[in-house]
C-alpha cells in the first residue's frame, strides 16, 4: 500500500512538472513547426508501433492463458499497457519539451536546464511510478503474500516484451536515420548537422526520441520491475513471505522519495554550473537510499547483511561507471590510442576500437562477480544458498532504486539534443545553439555512471531471475557435467551472436535506404542543396519507421521461441543451461559494444578537437568510420542484449511449469 | 606397439618425401638467394623463439615436479620437445620446397604441385607420426594401461604449452609483415604483393612460414595428441582400461594408415585438377578411417555404437566446413553482401563483415551440437554417463584421425604462396607465377573441410578435457546454480575478450612499426623505389621477430596463471565454471573471427574481379580496410583462440590434484 501511495506521488509530480513544462513559453512559428514536425513524426512511430505490439500482446496473452493462467495473463497485459503508458507519456513530454528548452536558452543556461531537466524527470518518474504501482498491484491481487509469485512475474513478461521491441524498434529507427542523414548530408554534401536542407534531419530528431527516450525508457522499466519481481519471488522463497517481501517494496519507495528530492535539488539549484547540480542530485538520491537500506536491514532482518549486499551493488555500479569512463573518453589512453591508430587508416582505427571494447569487458565482469560473491555471502549463502541468491536480488534492486533521478537524467540528453537541432533548423542565434550543445555534453559523466548501473543490474537481475527459475522447475543442479546442459550453454552462447548480428545488419540496411532516398531528393529536388526548396521529410520519417517495424520482428521471436524451443526439445536442465550461455556471452558482447562504440564517438571527437590534423583531414575520417560502426554498436545492439537476456530469463521463468511437466520431449526418445 | 610402429612408418615416409624434395632443381641463383633469406629468416626467428621457450618449459617443468610429480615433468617436456621437432622439421621442408616449386613450376602444373604437396605432407606426417610416437610411449612408459593418466596428460600440457606460443607468436609475425608491407608497399606506394622493391616482403614470406607452417603445425600436434589423451583417460574411466584405451590407438592408427594412402594418391596422380586430386585424397583417407572404425568398433565393443560416435563427428566436420564456405566464398550471398556495402564505404564494411561472423557462428554450434547429442547417447550415456563422454572424446579422436593428410593440405598453401613470392622477386615470367597462384587458391575447399575438422575436433577434444578434469577433481556435479561457478563462468567467458584484443592489438601494434620502418626506408635509401637499391630486409625481419617474441608472453601468461589463480582462490567448481564460460565464449569468438575474416577477404578478392568498379575503385579500397581488419581476425586471434581454450583446461587437468587438495582459499573464509 506504502508502495503504491510512493507510486502515485511520483506520478503526481511528474504531472505537476509536465504542466510546467507546458506552460513554457514555445518559441516562434518556425520552431513550433519544426517541433511539431518531430512531435507528430515520433506519436505516429508509437502509434503503429504500439498497434502492431498489441496484436503480439494478445496473442501471447492467450498463449499464456491457455497454458499458464488466465490471471498471468492480465498480469502480462498490465505489464505491458503499464510499459507503454510511461513510454508514451515520456515521449510526449519531451517532445514537447525540447522547442521550451531551446526557447529557454534564448535567456540562459540554468533556464534551458531547468525545462530540459523537468522533461527528463517526466520521463523518470513516470517509470518508477508506474513500475512500482504496477508491481504493488499486481503483488496485492494475485501474490498472497509471495506465495504466488508465477502470476506476478506475468507483469514483468509484459514489461520486458515491450523494452525489447522498443529498444530495437527504437534502436533501428534512431541509428538508421543517423547514419543515413550523416553519410549524404556531412560526408557527401558537406553540409553540417541538423542543417534544414538534409531532409533525413527530421527522422534523426525523432529517432533520439524514439531511441533515446522512449527505448531507454521501457528498458529501465523492465529492469525495475524484473529486479523487484526477482527479489519478491526469492524473498518469499527465503522468508516465506513476511520481511523477505516487505524488503524489496521499502527499498523501492524509498529510492522513489530519495530520487524525487534528488531531482527537485536539482530543478531548483540556481547553480550556474550544470554539471554539478545533476552530479550532487545523483549523489543524494543515492546517498539516501543507502541509507535507508541500513534502516530497513537493521529494523526488519535485525542486522546488517542485506545493507552490505546493497552497499556492495551500489559500489560496484559506481565503480562500472567509472571503468566505462575509463574507456571511452578522450581524458585517457584507450580513446587516445584509436585517435593516434587514425594516422594509419580506417583499418586499424577499427582493430584498436574493437580490442579497446574487448578489453573493457573484465574490469566490470570481474567488480560483478565481486558483487555477486559479497551479496551471496554476507547473506549467508554458505549456510542457506536461497538467503544467498535472495541477497543479489537486493544488490539489483539497491542498484535500480534511485532509476528516478538515473532516467531522469539520461532522458534529458536527448531533449537537449533536440533542442540543439532546431536551434540550428530554425536558424537561430550561435550562442542558443552553444547553451543546447553544453547541457547535452553535460549529462556524460552522470550517463557513465547511469550506465554502470544498468549494465550491473540487469547481470545481477538476470541471475536472480535465472534462480527463480531454477526453483520453479525444481532442478536440484543445472551440471555443466551433463552433455546436455552444455548444448544448452553453446546455443545459449550463439543467440546474443545472432541477435547482435541481425540488429546491425538492419541499421545496416535501413541507412542504406535513407542514403538511397536522401540521395534521390538532392538531385531530384531543384533549390534543395541551396536552401530554396524544403525536403520531403515525411518520406524520410516513413522510412525509418518502417525499417524499425518491420526488423523489430525477427529479434524479438528469438528471444521468446528460444527458450521455448530449448525446453521443450531438451528439458528444463538445459534451458537453464542456455541461459547462462547466453547470459554470460550476451553480457560480454553488451559491454563490448557499448565501451567500443562510446570510445569511437570520443576518438571522432577528440580529434575534431583539433589534434592528429582535425576536422576534415584523412585521420578524421578514419575516425568518423569508427564512430559510425560504433554508432549501431551503442545504441542498437549493445543496450538491446541487456533485454535479451532478461527477456529470455523470464519468459523461462513465466513457462516454467510448462516445461518442468511436459519439456525435454528428444531426451525422451532415448529413455 | 602398433601405433608406434605406425608413428615410425610416417615419419620414414616424410623423410623419403623430404630427400625426394631436396633432391629436385632449386632454381637459378637468384631464386636461390631470395629462397636462402626466408629460409634464414625463418630459422631464424624459430631459433630465438624456441629459446625463449627453453626458459618457460624449464621452469613449468620444475613447478610440476615439485608439486605433481617429476615423471610428469618429463612427460611434459617431451611433449614440448615433440612439438617443437614436428614444428622445426616441417618448417626445415617448407622453406626448402618452396623455391623448388617455383622452379619446378616452370614446367608445368603437375610437377609444382607434386613438389609443394610434398613438402606439406612431410608437415602432415611429422605431425601425426610424432604425435602418436609420443604419446604412445609416454602411455607404454607411465600409463600403467590407463591407470596412472596423470602423467600421460604432461605430454599434452607440453604440446599445448608450445602451440599456444607458436601460433600466437606467429601469428603476430605473419600479420605485422603482412599488414605493414601491405599498407605502405600497395596502398602508399601502389607497387604490387612480393615485388623485390618492398623491404618488408621477405618479412611477409618467412611470416608466411612460420605463422601457417610452424604455426599451425604445432596447433594441429595438439589437437590430435590432446584428442587421443582426453580418450584414453576417459577410456580408462569406461572401461577400466582394455579396449577402452586400444580403440583410440588403432583408431589412430587407422587414421594415419589412411592418410599414407591418401597422400601417396595425390602424389602419384599425374591429374591436370589439382583441386581435383586433393579432394579425392582427402575423401579417400577420410573414407578409409570411417571404414576402419566400423570394422574396429565391432570387433572391440562387439557393436557399432562407437562407429556411429565417429560417423557423426566426420559428417558434422563436413558439414562445418561446407558452412564455413557457404560464409566465406564469394560464391555465396554474404561475401556479395559485404561488396555490395563497399558502394557506401568502409564503415557499412565492416558493419556487415562483423554481422557475417556473427551469423555464421550458431550453425557450426548447432552442428557441433547434435555431434555430442548423438556421441552421447549412442553410446548410451543416459544409463552410463562416462560411456557417453568416452563417445564424445573418440568422435573427436574420429575427426583427427586424418590429420595427416588435413595438415599436408593446409600446409601446402603457404608453400605455394612463397613460391609465388619467390617467382614474383626474381622476376620470372608471369607463367610461371600464374601455375603458383593457381596452387595458392586450388587448396581452399578442402582448407574449408580442414578448418571445420579443427574447430569441430577443437570444441569435442576440450569438452573431453573437461570431463576428465572433473574426474579428476572427484566434482559430482558443476552446478550453474552455485554462485561460485558462476562467477567461474563469467570470468571464463571474459577471457577469450580479453585474449583477443591483446592478440589484435598486438599485431596492430607491429605492423605500425613495420609501416614506419618501410616507409623510413623509402625515404632514405637512395634508388629503392626505383629499383636501383636494394632494401634493408633483416631490419624489417628483426621488427617482426621481435614484437612476436615479446607479444607472446602476456596471453601465454593468461591462459596458464588464470586456472590457477581461480582453482586457488575458487575452487574447483568455479574453475570449472570458468572452463565452461571460457569455452562458450572462446568457439564462438573464434568461428566469428575466423569467417568474418575470411569473408572480407574474398569480397575484396571478388571486388578485385572487376565487380563494384574493380581494383582501385573506392569500394575497392573500403574492402581493403575489411581485408586488412580481417587479417589479425583470422591468423591470428581466431586460430589461436581454440589452442587458448584447450591449454587452459588441460593446465586444470594437470593441475587438479593439487586444486583438488588446495585450492579455494577465498571460500574457506566463509566456512
Amino acid at each position: 500500500m506504502l508502495s503504491i501511495g510512493a507510486g502515485i506521488l511520483a506520478l503526481l509530480i511528474a504531472a505537476m512538472l509536465s504542466s510546467s513544462i507546458m506552460k513554457a513559453e514555445a518559441g516562434n512559428e518556425l520552431m513550433q513547426e519544426i517541433s511539431g514536425h518531430i512531435h507528430e513524426g515520433a506519436m505516429a512511430f508509437l502509434y503503429r508501433e504500439y498497434k502492431a505490439l498489441a496484436v503480439f500482446i494478445l496473442v501471447v496473452a492467450i498463449i499464456i492463458g491457455i497454458f499458464l493462467a488466465p490471471m498471468t495473463a492480465v498480469c502480462f497485459i498490465a505489464g505491458a499497457v503499464f510499459s507503454i503508458l510511461a513510454g508514451y507519456c515520456g515521449m510526449n513530454v519531451a517532445t514537447k519539451a525540447n522547442v521550451r528548452t531551446t526557447a529557454a536558452a534564448e535567456h540562459g543556461m540554468p533556464q534551458a536546464l531547468q525545462i530540459a531537466f523537468s522533461g527528463g524527470s517526466v520521463m523518470g518518474l513516470g517509470v518508477v511510478g508506474l513500475g512500482i504501482t504496477g508491481v504493488a498491484l499486481a503483488f496485492a491481487l494475485f501474490g498472497e503474500n509471495g506465495a504466488n509469485m508465477d502470476i506476478v512475474t506475468g507483469f514483468g513478461l509484459g514489461a520486458s516484451s515491450i523494452a525489447l521491441f522498443a529498444r530495437v524498434g527504437g534502436g533501428i529507427y534512431t541509428k538508421a536515420a543517423d547514419v543515413g542523414a550523416d553519410l549524404v548530408g556531412k560526408v557527401e554534401a558537406g553540409i553540417p548537422e541538423d542543417d534544414p536542407r538534409n531532409p533525413a534531419t527530421i527522422a534523426d530528431n525523432v529517432g533520439d526520441n524514439v531511441g533515446d527516450v522512449a527505448g531507454m525508457g521501457a528498458d529501465l522499466f523492465e529492469s525495475y520491475v524484473g529486479a523487484i519481481i526477482s527479489a519478491l519471488t526469492l524473498g518469499a522463497v527465503a522468508f516465506k513471505g513476511g520481511e523477505g517481501v516487505a524488503y524489496p517494496f521499502l527499498l523501492a519507495l524509498s529510492g522513489i522519495v530519495s530520487s524525487i528530492i534528488g531531482i527537485l535539488y536539482v530543478r531548483h539549484s540556481k547553480s550556474t554550473n550544470p554539471q554539478g547540480a545533476l552530479n550532487t542530485g545523483t549523489y543524494i538520491a543515492g546517498i539516501l537510499t543507502i541509507g535507508a537500506a541500513a534502516y530497513l536491514s537493521n529494523s526488519l532482518f535485525g542486522n546488517m547483511n542485506a545493507f552490505w549486499a546493497i552497499a556492495a551493488g551500489q559500489v560496484v555500479g559506481l565503480l562500472i561507471g567509472k571503468i566505462t569512463e575509463v574507456y571511452t573518453s578522450a581524458d585517457y589512453s584507450s580513446v587516445k590510442r584509436i585517435a593516434d591508430q587514425a594516422e594509419t587508416g580506417h583499418a586499424t582505427v577499427i582493430i584498436a576500437g574493437l580490442a579497446v571494447g574487448m578489453y573493457s569487458t573484465f574490469l566490470p565482469i570481474v567488480f560483478i562477480c565481486i558483487a555477486v560473491f559479497i551479496a551471496f555471502f554476507v547473506m549467508g549463502g554458505m549456510a542457506n544458498p536461497a538467503l544467498g541468491i535472495y541477497g543479489i536480488a537486493l544488490s539489483a534492486v539497491g542498484m535500480l532504486a534511485t532509476t528516478g533521478i538515473t532516467v531522469a537524467v539520461d532522458a534529458y540528453g536527448p531533449i537537449s539534443d533536440n533542442a540543439g537541432g532546431i536551434a540550428e533548423m530554425a536558424e537561430l542565434p550561435a550562442s542558443v545553439r552553444e547553451i543546447t550543445d553544453t547541457l547535452d555534453s553535460v549529462g556524460n559523466t552522470t550517463a557513465a555512471i547511469g550506465k554502470g548501473f544498468a549494465i550491473g543490474s540487469a547481470a545481477l537481475t538476470a541471475l536472480a531471475l535465472f534462480s527463480a527459475y531454477s526453483q520453479v522447475v525444481k532442478l536440484k543442479a543445472i551440471d555443466l557435467l551433463d552433455p546436455v546442459v552444455l548444448i544448452g550453454v553453446f546455443i545459449g552462447a550463439t543467440l546474443p551472436f545472432v541477435f547482435g548480428a541481425m540488429t546491425m545488419e538492419s541499421v545496416g540496411e535501413a541507412a542504406n535506404e535513407m542514403v538511397v532516398e536522401v540521395r534521390r531528393q538532392f538531385h531530384e529536388i531543384p533549390g534543395l542543396l541551396e536552401g530554396k526548396a524544403r525536403g520531403d521529410y515525411r518520406r524520410c520519417v516513413d522510412i525509418s519507421t518502417a525499417a524499425a517495424l518491420n526488423k523489430m520482428i525477427a529479434p524479438g521471436v528469438i528471444a521468446i521461441a528460444f527458450p521455448l524451443l530449448v525446453g521443450m526439445l531438451l528439458g528444463p536442465a538445459a534451458l537453464g543451461g542456455m541461459i547462462g550461455g547466453a547470459l554470460a556471452a550476451g553480457v560480454l558482447l553488451a559491454i563490448m559494444m557499448a565501451n567500443a562504440g562510446g570510445a569511437w564517438d570520443n576518438a571522432k571527437k577528440y580529434i575534431e578537437s583539433g589534434v592528429h590534423g582535425g576536422k576534415g583531414s584523412d585521420p578524421h575520417k578514419a575516425a568518423v568510420t569508427g564512430d559510425t560502426v560504433g554508432d549501431p554498436f551503442k545504441d542498437t545492439s549493445g543496450p538491446a542484449m541487456n533485454i535479451l537476456l532478461k527477456l529470455m530469463t523470464i519468459v523461462s521463468l513465466v513457462f516454467a511449469p510448462v516445461l518442468a511437466a511436459h519439456g525435454g520431449i528428444l531426451l525422451g526418445m532415448f529413455k
